[in-house]
């Protein structure tokens, strides 16, 4: 027995790593926390055990699946205009002074790199906590003309530096995984248009092939992105009732352009300020929806999109089978491989089919082959879905075409029961929320008639926050909802000019 | 007239908006510095003005070529069994104290972060400069058993930081791409095995693909990573006769598993410290290499393996046939893009089709398909090879089958131009050698015998350096060269034991 570097003995990890391989031991829905944490450290995807808080190691799990979150939305934003850059990861600190609110807004939560090759640095940099400073330093360099607009260009893979004091692995960290995309506009309203194109993004990337429902809204005036004329963000509800915010994007307008020098040459020869906007899926956010919205006892539940391997085969070995079984499945592989589906074939000895099922259905593959002695002289197979495990026989000449069917079939069944932490309720009085609250039933949106938006707002807001710990989300983006003639605002009385949403909040 | 931060004024910068329209205007052969740096430059590889030194800003063109890079490494390396992890950019002072050798090596040019939140850290963290004591702090929690080996896993996509005094985009950078793999075995053999496995994943992908000439050495005792017992690593010429180091990979032996406690219960029931390499393909090499040995007067030429795009289509509008063009043009984009290639239909109509010509062959596209009314009548398409500029019409029947050829010849016309930096001279004299050192033809490798690669040999290794500035190689690991029963050491006169390699370098 060896002493680990953390004091423990290995023993003990090995205790834990036994749990692993015995599957997730609480109910989702009965510990939903505990639950998730079991999810993230024994499918792979994250090991918090570090050694520095809120910086984790991305498992093979995770970064399979991650990387391929990366891929759609880089498939998406490059077909709406975007090329591919990358910034240094320092934000020299004269940078960030240039935008006032920005600098106050991120000051608190930044880390300093200040000593280098044993000296201390002349100037300090910042790790990113984003990077609107960085881009534009160089887009005053790279934009001339009208021509050259719009500008549009996005980073990817990267991650994020901030000084959080609550950490938990893809909800919020001292380092953590980002995308974002940086475009400037000769017109305001062109700004507007990226906003809508934004949102579309989202839609086409979370909510069509991760099937995460979600609403967009306009945050309120005090709830905006440090520097931004106004923000517009993803929220999602988790299963714990809590909303979190997958994805926002900022119109800035000239907030930037000015102390940065975004300008441009237009066609009246005029040098104009450039307008921009800033967009931002919240990849770890995404992530920890895929892993919360679809997951269920057993583990993780993946779309199709996002899975690492669409089909995990899994032999049913007979003594003296193995061979003809192991033949089969490889051919049973190709064929699948050749149709573009991807495919694991578990062929490991030293376990048991049961074994088996049990581990891949907690990592969340979507399809399971089962091949036995019987399928191989049938020439058949055995597919079962992850989702309701719903088990069909299908013949080998029709194997690519059923394992595509299976495949929608259990994304349908995904995309079916993804709404059922989506919820939203109406309460029209400070009563109505007080008898939620007491049932403990201040879960999801709850949508409000409200006094304002706009900074007379906040005072409003505050009151819900000490009171019922809810935030107001803003207002519903995509079609604009007016309160009644004579509905109040639900805090202060006044005439309500909005209707808000309210949740608790990650 | 605005003026920008750096206080120069944007027409300046416009001037050299100016020149970059221009193409490039040196001469590789008589003056590459200059010819590198406007490359870099005016091809959207990478942009200096950051602001920081040795942080440079990874541009549209660069990033697409650099991605398509690490999609080979990465592809080569899962399917040598490695799979994808990712982990955080902090190491805690104390993981580096662990290995003495390694901090020793190390610390002269760290990163660190001392400060964070408006205060002081209590324990400061450095950016990493490489990633071994992060890794293995993990393996000794993730490795259990002999059944656990080969454990083989790498990350891709990240930055390290080392705090170099001087700084060039893609060769030497206080933040640069990197790429690593970390491979945990039973037995030191298996190891040695890996090394070769390492040495043939650069083959495959910088030699085969990339068409990078190089020579694989064992690195001289005084010249190993810090930590290492061994290294290994790939040496390729540049043009200006210099050696570019652009992989390596290390025998770590038991090194980091006994501090770091990364063991593993064997079948005999003993915990057994397990034996360690990792292998880190040089990604910022490699893309200086295919900038510099491939490039020529007019830019870029790059191999298809790694070009944004395969084909450009340049239409040759006539006045009244735009539309006619423009359709045909998508119609050969699609059954292009149908059959796999990827195509850029270059369709702005306020630039001639000579500046279009000029500006993609700049940008090193490997075929050109020119589109004129002529050939939408005929059916047809002139496609042009960006090497030779070799050009053919080819009927719209055999459109593919004549597009996959010209990008075969194109590479191999790459391929066969590569090895001309790629030079071997002989010396066996000092007389020799101040020979060449008065012609100036210290280029490439000079072969040399020599008395040890162990440290007795260092003194007359520094000697040459002193002398000549050129470094001792290393042994070719390929194939054993043994010295002559008389050879004598180049340097001292003793026994010469081994035949070593010489260059200048990077």
């Amino acid at each position: 027995m060896v002493k680990s570097e953390n004091g423990k003995f290995k023993s003990e990890d090995k205790g834990r790593e036994k749990e692993q391989m015995l599957g997730i031991s609480v109910k989702k829905e009965e510990n939903f926390s505990e639950w998730y944490s079991q999810v993230v450290f024994k499918t792979n995807l994250a090991d918090i055990r570090y050694g520095l808080q809120g910086f984790i190691v991305h498992r093979e799990w995770g970064i399979m699946i991650l990387r391929k979150i990366y891929q759609l939305l880089e498939e998406e934003v490059e077909k709406d205009g975007h090329f591919p850059v990358l910034f240094p990861i320092a934000i020299p600190e004269k940078f960030f002074e240039k935008e006032k609110e920005h600098v106050q807004g991120f000051a608190p939560e930044v880390f300093w790199v200040t000593e280098a090759g044993g000296e201390k640095l002349n100037e300090k940099f910042a790790l990113r906590p984003t990077s609107e400073t960085a881009f534009y330093s160089m887009y005053s360099l790279w934009i001339r003309s009208w021509k050259d607009l719009p500008f549009k260009r996005y980073q990817s893979r990267i991650c994020v530096y901030r000084y959080e004091s609550t950490t938990r692995p893809f909800l919020r960290g001292r380092e953590f995984l980002f995308f974002e995309t940086h475009d400037a506009f000769r017109k305001h309203e062109e700004a507007l248009e990226q906003v809508k194109k934004d949102m579309k993004i989202m839609e086409n990337v979370v909510r069509e092939k991760l099937f995460i429902p979600f609403l967009f809204f306009k945050r309120p005036k005090w709830d905006k992105f440090a520097g931004a004329e106004d923000t517009y963000a993803a929220d999602c509800v988790m299963p714990d009732g809590k909303i979190s915010q997958i994805g926002s994007t900022h119109d800035l307008g000239q907030r930037f352009s000015k102390p940065f020098e975004v300008t441009y040459l237009d066609e009246d020869g005029k040098e104009k300020y450039a307008y921009i906007t800033c967009f931002g899926p919240g990849i770890w956010r995404i992530m920890a929806a895929v892993i919360s919205i679809h997951g269920d006892d057993k583990g993780l539940v993946l779309p199709s999109s996002i899975a690492p391997y669409h089909v995990v085969i899994v032999p049913i070995y007979f003594k003296g089978k193995e061979k003809i079984i192991d033949e089969y499945a490889e051919k049973i592989k190709s064929i699948l491989e050749e149709e573009g589906f991807s495919v694991y074939y578990d062929d490991t000895k030293d376990k048991t089919a049961g074994f088996k099922f049990n581990h891949w259905e907690m990592m969340g593959i979507p399809l399971r082959i089962e091949i036995g002695p019987r399928d191989v002289e049938n020439e058949q197979v055995v597919v079962v879905r992850r989702k309701d495990r719903g088990k069909s026989t299908v013949s080998i000449e029709e194997l690519s075409e059923k394992v595509k069917e299976e495949l929608e079939k259990n994304d349908e069944l995904i995309k079916k029961d993804s709404e059922k932490y989506h919820s939203i309720k109406e309460c029209k009085t400070m009563e109505e929320l007080k008898e939620l609250f007491e049932k403990d039933e201040l879960r999801g949106f709850i949508k409000v008639p409200f006094c304002s938006d706009d900074e007379e707002g906040e005072n409003c807001a505050e009151r819900l926050k000490e009171m019922f710990a809810l935030h107001v989300r803003g207002t519903l983006l995509v079609k604009e909802e007016k309160p009644k003639e004579d509905d109040k605002c639900i805090v202060c009385g006044k005439k309500a000019r909005k209707i808000v949403y309210l949740a608790k909040s990650y």
